[in-house]
């Protein structure tokens, strides 16, 4: 039976901040990291062998995957690392906090942005402190300046369907350490949600979400292994 | 042109209890994760830009190369993990201290295993404590019970030829994050060294060994970046 485990990365120092982070890469705070490795611990309390994991280029999914791992006892199972799965690109909002944004653009606008599913912020401008285009993880990439959850979900769906539902499809038991938005991508797909359904879904950091699925890849049960912060999920069928 | 970082792993808990490691999964002590971490310092201080690591499937070389690569700002790399760039397989004498190995088989025949190139120590009988037949990380290969210095090149070349140098030809900077005796595969091959010859190298644990090539692969430069903590090296040219 395939085995998807969804993992958000642990707390970070600008999820802390209450900045938007987007694609800088900051680091995991202590917090995060302890989270990250109660989550690798879950999964070895529930007995899940992960085959193969898949994160995204920032350095706290990356983190967050290699603690997991290493807490699951199982660094040793062969980790994919795609842009593709990186947050959302929040444009010309990345760096703000909420304070600045509120005072830059208005409260009324930038609960826009946070809540519609297809209107993205400005773009993030061209040389500024957190320009990626010269970062060389990203070379040869398409990229984008700024995302609305649905171009993130555009650019994740390829990566699904090409590099994890395969592996899926081959039974494999696979572990996705991602982020808030990517993570949404991949629900949004398995569970056949509405752009207004996924906007509510918020998944909870470093806390495993077991979706076992059938050969067609149906969803078939959906858990939090950390019971005490689970959030509510999609219903299943 | 194409550079190689040959990292050994940091301080393991066996390394300091003197024991036959091998293939037995042992983690780095908390001195191993500060080597690791130092060796990817150096490695940014260096101004090095690794394309691509390769590592063992064992945890303490795992761990030495995420630890690195974080150091390094370069999480984002993406890493191989290979059976066939483990520890030598200690057989009979895994798990074994110094005291009982000589207690065991007398100081003079443990001086053989340990100095031949081509006399392996007596196979790990089936159903030890340590048979990693088992082991889902094998699965499929076709494992040794036990190896010579000699037998260990034997299975390292295949991944050399067949994943690393493809990787070199194609000009980028490579970290291979592994073991003394992996590593020993790797400088026997590029420095043409005799079997005498690799047996009387020592790599550092921790210590990045910089190896400059040229089109053909051979060594143009080579230099541990960690000069207080360096070894010597065999001869260019």
């Amino acid at each position: 039976m395939p085995t998807l485990v969804l993992l958000r990365h642990g707390q970070s120092q600008w999820n802390l901040e209450n900045r938007f982070t987007g694609w800088v890469d900051v680091n995991l705070t202590s917090e995060g990291e302890a989270q990250a490795t109660r989550g690798g611990e879950l999964i070895k309390a529930e007995g899940i062998e992960i085959d193969k994991a898949f994160t995204s280029v920032l350095t706290r999914a990356i983190r967050t995957c290699n603690l997991a791992l290493e807490a699951a006892g199982q660094s040793f199972v062969p980790v994919v690392k795609d842009w593709r799965l990186n947050e959302r690109h929040y444009g010309g909002l990345t760096g703000l906090d909420k304070a600045e944004t509120a005072a830059k653009h208005g409260e009324d606008q930038v609960k826009i942005w946070r809540r519609s599913y297809d209107v993205p912020p400005p773009p993030l401008e061209s040389g500024s402190a957190y320009d990626f285009k010269g970062d060389r993880r990203y070379a040869g990439a398409d990229l984008p300046d700024t995302e609305s959850l649905k171009t993130t979900l555009d650019r994740v769906m390829p990566f699904w369907t090409g590099d994890i539902v395969p592996a899926l499809k081959a039974g494999d038991t696979v572990l996705v350490a991602a982020h808030g938005n990517s993570i949404r991508a991949v629900l949004k797909s398995l569970f056949d949600l509405s752009e207004e359904a996924i906007l509510e879904v918020e998944v909870p950091t470093g806390n495993p979400l077991v979706v076992k699925l059938d050969d067609n890849l149906k969803p078939v049960s959906a858990k939090y292994l950390d019971t005490a912060r689970a959030n509510p999920l999609p219903t299943i069928g």
